[in-house]
């Protein structure tokens, strides 16, 4: 549960903000940004001014909204009349969400709210949930820790002669009995994921999600994870699953096979090792996320790897890692062009993985927390290959 | 598999609707849209002029979408400088669907198209949608026997004492072995489900979603479907899920008990069996949606129970249902304000429900298509509560 003092405290980093870029207030209409500062999911939008106190209306359910919310003023959404009047005069310039605000919401609060100017705070927005606070770190270790606990069930079910599906079933079973809610966030307005990959011949394949895997999915409609290919000796099975508890994300990667791998394959995952022990006694504050990847590309390039690093030859992905928090793909990337530096409290998931076109997909995925002493691993399991 | 004639015939009709609208082209960002009239899901942009032929420009994985697309002008998507000169100088107003496209999506294709207007085109793309092909029928009643398959095992996992979340688990355990895809698509901005409903004592809750349940779930973050309440005897147990099987949802709900319901449960239930039946009696071409929607209120309202209808009193959702394909909210809306007649081929998702506070909730919802004879049964299982 949101305590009302670290609400506060999410309030007032927005509101520097805000002041920072000479925006008078904000208007949230994203369900999960409105939960972050607000406790509550509830269908509403949340209005921040840079000086004073939040407003949250609500939609629907009001009722439930009232229980969650940690907002002093929680009430029910106006009429499109009252609805201006609600707002200060003195606003004239109001950030928005403009990354996941579909145009005809913008639309609709544009003409309800006439002269205002709406800008767009959507790299502020991410920038502030980026860096997690002491409860949320927490969170995100016991997600980690019941995570881990559903991978280490895994040599007990995985059988040669199994479908694809029929391990992300098992595995998802477990998944949900330890409490896993399921429905997995991202902010990208075309991606999405059920959960995780569970793949082994079928990993290979290049697909639309931005990852360096895939998988082949169940049909052309759902072109990812499991698909009906079954798991057969020697070949690598990877297993890539997100794990949500109370909302808060850890992504992990681990590698199973039946029998043994080809020596070329055994090769390619101690490099994806070598990358993520690089990134993971690096994962300082004031590290800067592009030079970061280019460290990890330079890896797999003396390894003689580099066209099979993070995806199909041809179809690389261009990052190592990204932000995980309330959803999937948060700040920061550590990727070309993020010049940024880590923060202390980032939450970056560091994810090497190598496609050998014919002979499968190996790779390591462990979410981590930006400390000074390096990265904090809080998806806490051994990195091994696990031959069953 | 989508075919080429059936991807001519969709085109076809959308550039009718284009014509018809004044509208010289279509740009469609949206990953369902773009594979209803393509056949790939790969991350894409498709462009349709009002007349000539269409244009798939491909993102991710090109290589993917080559043996998936059957737009015989499927490309890499072009770099910004080349993007403009591939539009024909006489596309001078574009359609777009602002229902779903993010701000920033919208102004980056803005400003690659200077000079060119931006119209809505959502209402029309979701009105071509919800008419269903002979092929998209096929595979409904697909989803629907694989649906049922589950439906029909539940009378042997169900036990007194199990968590909601137990409830859930297994059944999507099952559902997932017989091919379900997972992920459930919804248009509208602020809507998300997992995959369904496993409610019992926490059914009653009121929630952000757009249904007569939302159930509690298990955190304020992820407040719908199972809770870890524990199913108790004589308290009803609503299973209400969605099977996706080849992109195609259907939805449906189904009423078990450990032990016996209380009479004003059976009572309400029954009215909800008779609520169904007359709307499917009546679910013909040229039916008016709020007119189906006003009956059915009106049958709630003889039986006492208008307080109770579509949700918890004070908390009543608005319509009675929803149509259903290849997203879970489709159109046509059995509501208030829905005044188009009802189309040969249209899908339906009816979902006649009671909460009673204190007691619990019942109701049924099955999968139509709307046809000459009335609603066609797509997911063809027993209506009954089942007693274990």
């Amino acid at each position: 549960m949101l305590t009302r003092t670290e609400s506060e405290q999410r309030i007032a980093r927005l509101q520097d903000g805000l002041k920072e870029k000479g925006v008078d207030a904000a208007l949230f209409i994203y369900p999960i940004d409105i939960y972050y500062f607000s406790g509550t999911r509830q269908n509403s939008v949340l209005f921040v001014p840079a000086e004073g106190k939040p407003r949250l209306m609500v939609r629907k359910s009001y009722f439930r909204a009232q229980g969650e919310s940690v907002i002093d003023d929680t009430r029910p959404f106006p009429s499109s009349k009252e609805f201006p009047s609600l707002f200060p005069p003195q606003v004239k310039r109001i950030g928005f969400t403009f990354d996941v605000a579909p145009v005809q919401q913008y639309q609709y609060y544009a003409r309800l709210l006439p002269g205002v100017e709406f800008v767009d705070i959507s790299s502020l927005n991410r920038e502030l949930r980026s860096v997690k606070s002491k409860l949320e770190l927490e969170r995100m270790r016991e997600s980690g820790t019941r995570l881990c606990g559903v991978f280490k069930e895994i040599p007990g079910f995985l059988k040669e002669g199994m479908r694809e599906l029929d391990l992300a079933a098992e595995f998802e079973y477990r998944l949900r009995k330890a409490g896993g809610e399921g429905y997995v966030r991202m902010r990208a307005y075309n991606q999405e994921l059920f959960q995780g990959l569970a793949v082994s011949s079928g990993a290979g394949n290049p697909g639309f999600f931005d990852g360096a895997v895939t998988g082949r999915g169940l049909s052309n409609a759902s072109p990812h994870g499991a698909s009906t290919d079954t798991i057969q000796a020697n070949v690598p099975v990877l297993v890539d699953y997100t794990g949500v508890f109370n909302g808060y994300i850890v992504d992990m990667t681990r590698m199973f096979v039946v029998g043994r791998l080809a020596p070329e394959l055994e090769r390619a995952f101690a490099t994806s090792l070598q990358i993520q022990q690089h990134l993971a006694e690096n994962l300082k504050p004031g590290a800067v996320c592009e030079e970061l990847f280019a460290q990890a590309a330079g890896i797999a390039e003396s390894a003689g790897l580099a066209r099979n690093f993070m995806g199909a030859p041809g179809e690389n992905a261009k990052f190592v890692g990204h932000g995980v928090g309330l959803e999937l793909d948060e700040f920061p990337v550590l990727a070309q062009g993020f010049k940024s530096p880590l923060q202390e409290g980032q939450t970056v998931a560091i994810e090497p993985k190598f496609v050998l076109p014919g002979l499968g997909v190996v790779g390591i995925e462990n979410t981590f927390a930006v400390a000074r002493e390096g990265g904090v691993k809080l998806t806490d399991l051994a990195d091994d290959i696990v031959c069953v």
